[in-house]
């Protein structure tokens, strides 16, 4: 009997590609399957966003599967999406190769390997290779340092209803609030009623070539990239 | 004149060296001053966490400064120890000398980079590398996928008072517990009462040799070390 492959979750980091670890590295350059997320569109495949962050390390002749999941909000729709993927990396799995997963920042917050890893970590070795996440990156590019010694940070989804991110964000030191996309005026609001615009950074693409960092009181967009998010800074955090 | 050398917060990660990027390891060959962290004991310095990590990547004959601090908790005491260091410091930058200051997990996360950057981050040029943050990498150990879609995360300091640690758990929709220590008893007494246990993990020394990964039932010790997390887990998060 063969013996089974080992299916990593590979946390690529937030964008440049000079942030994956050594270990991420050395993994890639060994599997033979390399599988990633990638948005599904009408004309099949997007770009998929881990895979362009890893693709300097990316040996030729892999044999690579795209995970092409809707990427419409709302209700989780992709349940029957992941139990396909997870059968055919299984397969793989099965015979004997190493699958490595990509995923953008770290694999377990935010991320969407949870669903590959649900579906096969009973039955094959796993293991999951933590990597830096965008909050860490975009507290380092705004030079805003997020909290220190007993101060709470909390990471707050922007989709949530107005009334639940006002709540959240009036009891907590500091907080990341993620996926900002079009819900950018509405945490901008939110932020300004509670007296906390000032000393809140806007960071775009973190680490990428096409980075935005910016004080959130000087953004005036409407919508921001899904790739975005806002740092609210406790007042004695220090930093600039 | 000369020009000045650039300060660099180098994230090393949670504690595998491995788990350090490509660019902290790029940055550690050619950085002629290295800093690092160190509690003060009473006959000088114990072992420095961050300088371990990075111990396998650091070339010889590098000049290193190891920052003293004094460990006790409490009320911040270590301003003066920070304006000494980061005056040595500076004098390396001033004379053109690069910098990279190690710090475990993320500089911007819990860490005491911030304190030297405040002090010299306005006169020399001053980058910030991102790291694998102890958050990542207990989740990744324990199996245990912590959020996903539109839950809250927030991250707590264990040596909150009772009632306020309690407050924050209740409404989270999960949580890590940071700097466990002497607080672990308090901080599972508030879990259980919160019908909360099952489905917490301990995990200490995450990606270390002497790492520990136990459900937080299981662990019967009354006192953790500092280096050790309870990660509290949404019902709907996935994973085992």
């Amino acid at each position: 009997m063969t013996e089974h492959g080992t299916l990593y979750g590979l946390g690529v980091g937030p964008g440049d590609p000079e942030l994956l670890t050594l270990k991420a590295h050395r993994i890639l350059q060994s599997a033979p399957v390399i599988a990633y997320p990638a948005p599904a569109t009408g004309d099949g495949g997007g770009d998929s966003m881990a895979r362009a962050i890893a693709a300097p390390h990316i040996p030729a002749d892999r044999t690579e599967i795209a995970i092409l999941t809707p990427m419409t909000p709302g209700p989780f729709p992709a349940n029957d999406v992941y139990d396909r993927y997870a059968a055919e990396i299984g397969d793989h799995l099965a015979a004997g190769r190493d699958v490595a997963l990509l995923c953008e920042g770290d694999p377990f917050l935010y991320g969407s390997f949870m669903y590959v890893f649900d579906r096969l970590a009973e039955r094959f070795p796993c293991e999951v290779v933590p990597g830096v996440s965008s909050l860490g990156a975009c507290a380092a590019r705004a030079g805003a340092p997020l909290v220190s010694r007993n101060q709470v940070l909390t990471i707050v989804p922007a989709p949530l209803p107005e009334d639940d991110l006002r709540r959240r964000l009036a009891e907590t030191d500091a907080a990341a609030v993620m996926k900002v996309g079009r819900h950018l005026t509405k945490v901008r609001n939110v932020l300004s009623d509670l007296g906390r615009l000032d000393g809140a950074w806007y960071v775009e693409r973190a680490t990428m070539e096409a980075e935005t960092v910016k004080p959130l009181a000087e953004v005036d967009l409407e919508t921001a990239p899904y790739f975005s998010m806002i740092l609210v800074r406790h007042a004695d955090a220090g930093g600039r």
